[in-house]
């Protein structure tokens, strides 16, 4: 499965900045490198240490490329494990291309996505949710996706599934020997200590499993769909949502302007603004792919936000209150924030009449920001993020979630089997499928279809 | 005018990638650094040696940013010349931030766009030119560009400038002693050799002044006006001149597409493409912005090609010819390039009719792709590449070209001077402002308007 040949990538942004990365990675990376590098004392960059930083000139033939920063690393200290070099050269696309076309040309080859993370794993540097944590954390935006992704990667989420894997492989060990002496009918692992890790091992899948809810809301960011009638003030209500933190959210790569409105991230937490403008006017056109579509957006809303205008019902508010009803009735199951809008236009008396009408109403003013900060205030309750301050583990990626839910389900049997005492040689069967499941997660065990499923995913050049 | 103070900022593109760098120059860069700095065994920044690479975390109070590789270089032998720190961290634009942040708080400010390479200039790692070339070389986009800056970054441009200006400083010197001893009427300095070397510097500035029209266009791409009535085929023939190298087109930044059609690089020559569609509709309007808009981009273009659908002449060719005039008046200082599109649809007859009637005419098809290598072969001709093949210093930067016309000029009073026999003290006043004018180019005069100018349009980071 390891290639041994030498990979080569860029490995910042693409674009022109100050400076740029090529990434070399493979057995013969440091005497690729070492024929296109002169510096001016002829250094000899298979002499040089690992870890060291040697100016000079990348040159192609006669001709000089750029001059260069250039970074040894000796495997097995490397990232990936293997010899890397990595040439810092000036920052323009052109540049970047003709030193990767020459190193080409001196035989490494083009890096796969995620190569580098790949050979990192392959050479057990990284376990596999390490390594899937290390693209969570190029992707992380804000400061909870962040600080999941660091702890995974970090080893706090495997180390645990590691651990219990370890403990369970003891007893099947134990079991399994049982089974060669079978005719004797003798229990080497004790039932009572086996009955217990397997609440335990119950217990920690469990409050894993449990964790996904938050993990997958927090790594994607909370939709929230914002609904009403036309020129109720959505667009304004967004925009003064928005208006704080306009700047960081343009950085956001891969925001899809067509179906999105925008992202906010508040207390740390993303949330996803889903745009349903117009949906009233459109809702007779039933078979229109469109609004099929804002439909199934306003499906998958965690929350959705119903703005009416706060005018409109200030004086006739038992009419209000039927509203509502049906707009309940429309969304039963989500967590649904009524707002009045144009609360500076509404006297005093108007307000409390609102109010007790609908006990949970929220007033604002899109246009004088007035209120604004309450509903931002109220979005963040919706999000249980006890686990997350508690710095518990978090599951956040789809893959170990479904191998914990079957490992769940086979630790389930063997418990059940135990209870039942089922025979050794069966109840083997059982704990032989949930410590493979156990593997899946860290990459104890592993495939090519599922090395490559997860890979693929990185960006190239890491 | 040297500051001291600690500078940071991001020096690779912005956006996410594998790997983001942040830059720290100043005296304090490496103890800055230090403080957020843990690794495994507690390594001293301060005790590592320059041009190492030092695995460990950045940790901001107990929260840990990111697992990062910190390069330590310490000045003078750094880019700036002062301390330096690099950390190379995952490229997260929320790692980016948070890092940047946490090293502002820990007394690092802001780094201004250029900020570092005039570091580098005013710790005379650099002479001004080859700072000029930094930045060229980052904007560089194709062969021609890249090698000139190249050639400049390393010093050829300046070193013949400097080299000219100490000669000339020698007899400056030997001239002022002549006015100490003015009572005397002594001549310290050799007239009839410094006529020799003012001939040499009147010949070198000469050079490099000619040399100038070569690399502004090298610079910023050979403008070329497709010119025709409507629906002649003039999109069509865009696409197919553009069609192999679209990719390339594609990453180019700041390619603007409401004036500019799309860029190519023939044989490593850039070349811009100007749209000037429908000018012949809307001819009429004369007090139109827009169309004033569209000739004054055709005015700027080197080079103007201008496309007729052969079908319509291919049997009254006489009518071609006088239309053929008209055009050539309407733009008589162009490169003009007649064009028959649709060849394939013309009898060879008709082909042989066209090409007695108008000797120099060029026929295609767009569509079919016939003949437009014919086309980029003659777009190339027109660039007098001639100095560029024999790797001759090329002026590129209309700084340097002021102040080699300055100087030319202040050197030709000087030459005069000298004929007439002007007294001492005359011609060092000229000669002085030659000096100046020289020193101006190398950056061995500066002043911080003229370095405020020059590093303003630097990126940030470099």
């Amino acid at each position: 499965m390891i290639n041994q040949d030498t990979i080569v990538a860029l490995a910042t942004p693409s674009g022109a900045g100050a400076i740029s990365i090529i990434r070399i990675s493979g057995t013969d990376a440091i005497s690729v490198a070492n024929t296109v590098f002169k510096s001016v004392k002829d250094k000899d960059l298979l002499k040089q240490k690992s870890h060291t930083l040697h100016l000079g000139h990348i040159v192609d033939d006669k001709k000089t490329l750029d001059q260069v920063l250039v970074s040894v690393f000796k495997g097995p200290n490397s990232y990936t494990g293997e010899n890397t070099i990595e040439i810092s050269c000036h920052g323009s696309t052109y540049i970047q291309q003709q030193i990767i076309q020459l190193l080409l040309r001196k035989g490494c080859r083009m890096a796969n996505a995620g190569e580098f993370t790949l050979r990192a794993f392959l050479n057990g540097k990284l376990d596999l949710s390490q390594a899937e944590a290390v693209a969570d954390l190029i992707s992380s935006d804000n400061e909870a996706s962040h600080q999941i992704a660091m702890q995974q990667m970090r080893g706090g989420f495997s180390n645990e599934i590691a651990k219990l894997r370890e403990e369970l492989l003891n007893f099947a060990s134990l079991i399994e020997l049982e089974l060669d002496f079978a005719e004797e009918d003798v229990e080497f692992a004790d039932r009572t200590q086996f009955h217990e890790l397997l609440n335990r091992i119950e217990f920690v899948l469990k409050r894993l499993i449990d964790s996904f809810a938050v993990g997958n809301v927090i790594k994607n960011g909370i939709p929230v769909a914002i609904v009403g009638e036309p020129n109720v003030g959505k667009s304004t209500l967004l925009n003064a949502l928005l208006n704080e933190e306009r700047a960081i959210v343009s950085e956001i790569a891969g925001t899809t302007r067509d179906t999105i409105e925008d992202e906010l991230v508040i207390g740390g937490i993303g949330f996803r603004f889903i745009d349903t403008a117009g949906i009233r006017e459109t809702i007779d056109v039933v078979e229109s792919i469109g609004i099929q579509k804002t439909f199934e957006k306003i499906e998958q809303a965690q929350v959705v936000l119903y703005l009416f205008d706060g005018l409109k019902f200030k004086t006739s508010s038992s009419e209000f209150v039927i509203e509502i009803e049906k707009i309940k009735n429309k969304f039963p199951l989500k967590p649904l924030v009524v707002i009045a809008n144009k609360k500076d236009l509404l006297t005093n008396a108007e307000i409390e009449n609102l109010k007790s009408q609908i006990p949970n109403i929220l007033l604002l003013s899109a246009k004088e920001k007035i209120g604004v900060e309450d509903l931002k205030q109220q979005l963040l309750s919706f999000v249980n993020t006890g686990a997350l301050r508690n710095n518990e583990t978090i599951v956040t990626n789809t893959r170990h979630y479904d191998s914990l839910l079957k490992a769940l389900e086979e630790i389930q049997k063997v418990k059940f089997g135990l209870e039942i005492n089922l025979s050794s040689d069966l109840m083997a069967i059982d704990i032989r499928e949930a410590l493979y499941q156990f593997g899946l997660i860290t990459g104890q065990v592993t495939n090519d279809e599922l090395l490559g499923n997860i890979f693929a995913n990185f960006c190239i050049g890491k």
